[in-house]
């Protein structure tokens, strides 16, 4: 599986390469203006296609993001990352999404611009994400031991992207912070043999956060050294528990850490959240009891769901909470047969039966999907306990 | 391809036979009770299992619907329907979102509860799509003629479809009217020998409008003649052009027709809608040139769009007009590579490109695919020109 992986993301940077040069050598552009001192000039017309603007926005909870010469400025290791946790996508989305969301909490979104990590290259990110050998000195995973079994070294870092902030100075964009995030596995997928079968290997909680610690040290410390970001910049690094594979949600953020300038780090806040799939199963273990009353109401809508709804193949739910409080639920409903006046009409009765089931006060995202795609979804902001239904039409 | 089409479809009978039997004998227990004079008791407490009920509903667009014994009343044909129109899902969504759409017209949704077809079953609906033959005495699609060239006896009736119309009085459903939508081909597809290369036939539309009102006249005599179908109830035929396999968007309803009471049809009314798919081909017929200013428009928006983010596979678009007036836009835009955040900045991006390139006034939905499934939507109702942004996240 990790051999077929990294193969995989090979490829997939391959194939990101040749895409680069279609669009007409995108990222090399970049590279050369971006990362002069952090510093890139702005143009105010939004119509003109040269030089770097900034979008607008939606509402105060997302960021304004960086345009540059026309085209939004991707992340240099995004085709990398896609692929590195492609053995559970909900790690991937999860991961991002929630970087994104602790990014918020430094770096006001009134404040500041959003932009795609400029700074780590997508081959650099490479030699850091495989094993420290010969011939790759700065791996940050452990070298092989050659062992086979529990013993060996397992792959602590799975996956490292990064967020940049800029403020605006009239038509200059600034880099004013960095934010890390760095996926450690909980569970290492490897192969005794090429193309033999797979081998999981669980990761002790502390060593997987004693390694974390080190490693986050040594990339702030790279980063500090990158010849483009200057010595007083804030770097953050948050840390994520990657779920395992056959996980229907994804992982947690666990701890995160600042250097505000230089090399060093602070000392490290713990984070306590956690993402419960729903229904849980018989046996989850009690670190996931914060969920048990949520987990009963859910049950009890499920069975209303699935009783009103024939040939309804499942009902499974994610639930987010930070410090023991609910903060965000998706649920989604798989079906294989239905009619496009179905679909209208469950959707509407999800939407009269959700707020008698489902937690109030939070986000919720229903989505109905079929087996020829999404079909509606059912969404409540949790500013009040109604639900709004989207039924994907046709023409 | 029809050969099979309609294998496919006994296959999808078949599996949909066994899940009935699996979800407690559902349709039979219906049809006993449902047909009886059509009139059935329903019960008003909401808690109950027993008997049928009615949901609420979110808001007036919408109809209330029929549950029986805790269950949604599911029509008796769907599985059919929907492999016959395999070749193009656009005319399978297109046909009963606009034959509900139709309906509302006639009945409606503040007075009237909807139920899916129940009066037409599989069995029935299978023979009536068949060629007339020795062995099927019923079929609608004439006789095979024996010849494999333009001059072969096309299947003209491609699909149909029955939704009912019930008034509630106390406890009682009381079945109100019938609409019967009946999907026309304009282009057959057939094979000259089994598993052979597939050819298409062009259906004339003189032809295709003769062969129909034929065919409605033939299908409102035989609904009227059903033994649960009271005389004096209204039963309305709408008749929809399916799109050739090989568009973007579905067909569009023609004309319809009404037999108040007895077996005669009054007289038809022709039905003015078009279906464009946007951006327009070259040499696109003159027929469609009711979009082009629009399709100017959205030719602008597709360019601004695919100039800000790279990997974009497509944009296109459904057009939905009605006497030359657009009611309706759906967009889909398809990427391959992606970022959680790249999406969100993506969605927000379109949010607020939309409303100077996208009509304003009428509903547009807009989503937004990557290769792993539907990503995020960005819709606008129609009654002011913001639009809003749904990212489907994950936890």
């Amino acid at each position: 599986m990790r051999a077929l992986k990294w193969i995989a993301a090979l490829v997939v940077v391959a194939v990101l390469a040749v895409a680069l040069v279609f669009f007409g050598n995108f990222f090399s552009k970049n590279s050369s203006s971006v990362n002069n001192s952090g510093t890139t000039k702005t143009t105010s017309s939004s119509s003109s296609k040269k030089g770097v603007q900034v979008t607008g926005k939606a509402d105060d909870s997302v960021y304004k993001t960086v345009i540059k010469d026309g085209k939004y400025l991707t992340s240099k290791t995004r085709g990398l990352t896609a692929q590195q946790n492609a053995g559970n996508t909900f790690n991937l989305v999860g991961f991002e999404d929630g970087l994104l969301d602790f990014s918020k909490d430094h770096f006001s979104t009134s404040k500041y611009v959003f932009q795609e990590g400029q700074y780590l290259s997508t081959k650099t990110a490479i030699d850091w994400l495989n094993r420290k050998a010969g011939d790759n000195p700065t791996g940050l995973n452990p070298e092989d031991n050659g062992k086979t079994d529990d013993s060996r070294a397992p792959i602590y870092l799975q996956t490292i992207e990064e967020q940049d902030f800029m403020t605006q100075d009239g038509d200059n964009l600034k880099l004013a912070g960095i934010v890390i995030g760095m996926g450690m596995n909980t569970q290492d997928v490897y192969q005794k043999e090429k193309d033999g079968p797979s081998f999981t290997q669980d990761i002790d909680k502390a060593d997987r956060i004693a390694h974390g610690k080190e490693m986050a040290a040594e990339v702030v410390k790279r980063y500090r050294a990158m010849k483009d970001i200057p010595v007083d910049v804030p770097i953050y690094v948050a840390m994520y528990a990657q779920a395992k594979d056959d996980s229907l949600a994804g992982g947690s953020f666990y701890s995160w850490n600042v250097s505000k300038s230089g090399d060093s780090l602070g000392s490290w806040t713990d984070l306590n959240n956690q993402t419960v799939v729903l229904p849980m199963q018989e046996g989850t273990t009690s670190a996931k009891s914060v969920a048990s009353s949520l987990n009963t109401s859910f049950t009890n809508f499920v069975d209303k769901v699935q009783g009103f709804f024939p040939n309804l193949s499942s009902v499974t739910g994610q639930a987010a909470y930070t410090d023991g409080t609910l903060h965000g639920l998706n649920v989604k409903v798989s079906t294989q047969f239905y009619s496009a006046t179905e679909i209208q009409s469950f959707a509407n009765y999800i939407a009269q039966l959700a707020p008698s089931y489902l937690p109030n006060g939070v986000p919720v995202q229903i989505s109905i999907e079929a087996s020829t795609g999404m079909q509606a979804y059912v969404t409540s902001d949790g500013k009040d306990d109604t639900y709004t239904v989207t039924v994907l039409g046709s023409y």
